[in-house]
């Protein structure tokens, strides 16, 4: 088994103002509050940032803010992919020039049903215009991209850019799926989605967790990666577990959005873009049971 | 029953030159050669146009070309449904300001399982910023969006946006649910994807059809809306037919473009961008058998 470093990295909700434009202010604040509480790293614009919500000229402003405000470029790796190609570019080469660790890269995800070829084609086309300084990290979401990473495809990347395919992330849930993944391709980072399968990650060789929750949870699972091995791991598997499941049983990114506010006593972090609607006020006691289970922030 | 006009709104292909650039010579020829063929207007960057492959500013400059060569707005229905609000408004306003009879809106699409209320929040948003000079044709496509247009969506979108909720394409394929929009919402132009469905949209009361398969006969199929009363139906309606069929057993968006550019005998015709791969080379009888039954394009 390669030796690693197991890190988490936070898909960082992205707040908005009252007029629903990107509020900086607190989009920096909860940025430098998840490192302080022990977030290896970030990777903002993935689902539950509400990436697809937002535009280009807005990705790229926010990421520069929170490099403006001292979270270091190698603690980024921000989601870059677009249906457009173009898109993908422009943000790609933006986070690379920027000195970014990488970039979570979807495949382009409005058309179905495509060969492995075509999407090999869509990530060389962007890896091309981009260049050798580019880091990817394959972003599996079958779930809402429709498009799977296939080993196959992971594959074909990794024999044609064997230094620019860094990771995957994978997000179907399945741990049959990211153990075949970690088991052919060791030498990439392979993250898991959700901190319940840190345990497993961790066992099989893998790097680690980027999950929603460690928006609000970044103590606790941090908890559980530096204690895996130790006495308490039982326990800390339970804490996470139990923030985990209630989150569950909620719509997410608008629940993680809600329970941030809370924990930051900043209504101000619930507002979502649609077609997310803000979590309805009936499930408020909910949401303060999730607080109490996974403590307060760091505050800054 | 409405007494309207049956309309044929081409969803048409988008060219592209050898460096996958849009190639505006050959799309405003194309465009022109389907007016010319029957066609009452295009429906360009549809799913068929690979829409989501081209950026925001590609589409406007496109769009431009069209009308600055002679395609008149009022015969326009552009694709305009990004992910991003503020893509699509963009998109939107930009059509509607120069005087195209409508656009046709995706719901954004990365996110799935999304309520009626946050998908009605998205369209309002889009509208809200637009203005009244907005014409919107909604596009139920479930099968690439994911994210359907309920009838519960349509009634609460006529309900605040009588006069700018213009219509909807129905290309889910099944036709009990065309039927039920059209059934429901009698004011509204509701057009069939597939010409297969016109004699039972133009029954029930449809506006049309906006199909694929206009590209390679728009005569064809303008013979079967304007010889539905005669004696000739039935064999107008087996043309069609067979034509459609050969596409039903090819990847649709390549073999559509494989087919014009046997049609125009111009090979770059064919070009797509990844995700899609061209056609391949052993489907060459099978798109000249496609050709021959739609006989040649009007020359231009």
């Amino acid at each position: 088994m390669i030796a690693r470093k197991i890190e988490l990295f936070v898909p960082i909700i992205t707040p908005f103002a009252p007029d629903l434009s990107l509020d900086t202010e607190r989009f920096v604040a909860h940025a430098k509050a998840l490192i302080v509480s022990g977030a290896d790293g970030l990777a903002p614009f993935g689902t539950t940032s509400e990436a697809n919500s937002i535009s280009v000229r807005e990705r790229m402003a926010a990421l520069e803010a929170l490099i403006d405000n001292g979270i270091h470029p190698s603690q980024l790796i921000p989601g870059t992919g677009c249906c457009a190609a173009v898109d993908t570019i422009t943000l790609s080469a933006h986070a690379t020039k920027l000195g970014c660790r990488g970039v979570l890269m979807l495949p382009p995800f409005f058309y179905k049903g495509m060969s492995d070829e075509g999407v090999f084609n869509a990530y060389a086309q962007v890896i091309d215009a981009v260049g050798s300084d580019l880091r990817v990290y394959l972003y599996h979401i079958p779930q809402m991209s429709g498009v799977p990473i296939t080993l196959n495809l992971i594959e074909r990347l990794l024999a044609v850019y064997p230094s620019i395919i860094a990771g995957l992330k994978d997000s179907s849930g399945s741990w049959e799926n990211t153990a075949s993944v970690i088991s052919a391709f060791p030498y990439i980072d392979t993250y898991s989605a959700s901190e319940s399968l840190i345990p497993e990650n961790v066992a099989a060789g893998g790097a680690g967790c980027i999950s929603a929750s460690l928006n609000v949870n970044p103590a606790g699972i941090r908890a559980l990666i530096d204690g895996l091995n130790g006495p308490n791991h039982q326990a800390l598997y339970e804490q996470v577990s139990a923030v985990r499941k209630v989150f569950e049983s909620l719509p997410l990114v608008p629940a993680i959005k809600a329970a941030v506010a809370q924990q930051r006593s900043d209504p101000g972090y619930a507002r979502v873009r649609p077609p997310f609607v803000e979590l309805a006020a009936e499930n408020a006691d909910t949401i303060s049971e999730v607080v109490l289970l996974a403590g307060s922030q760091t505050p800054q």
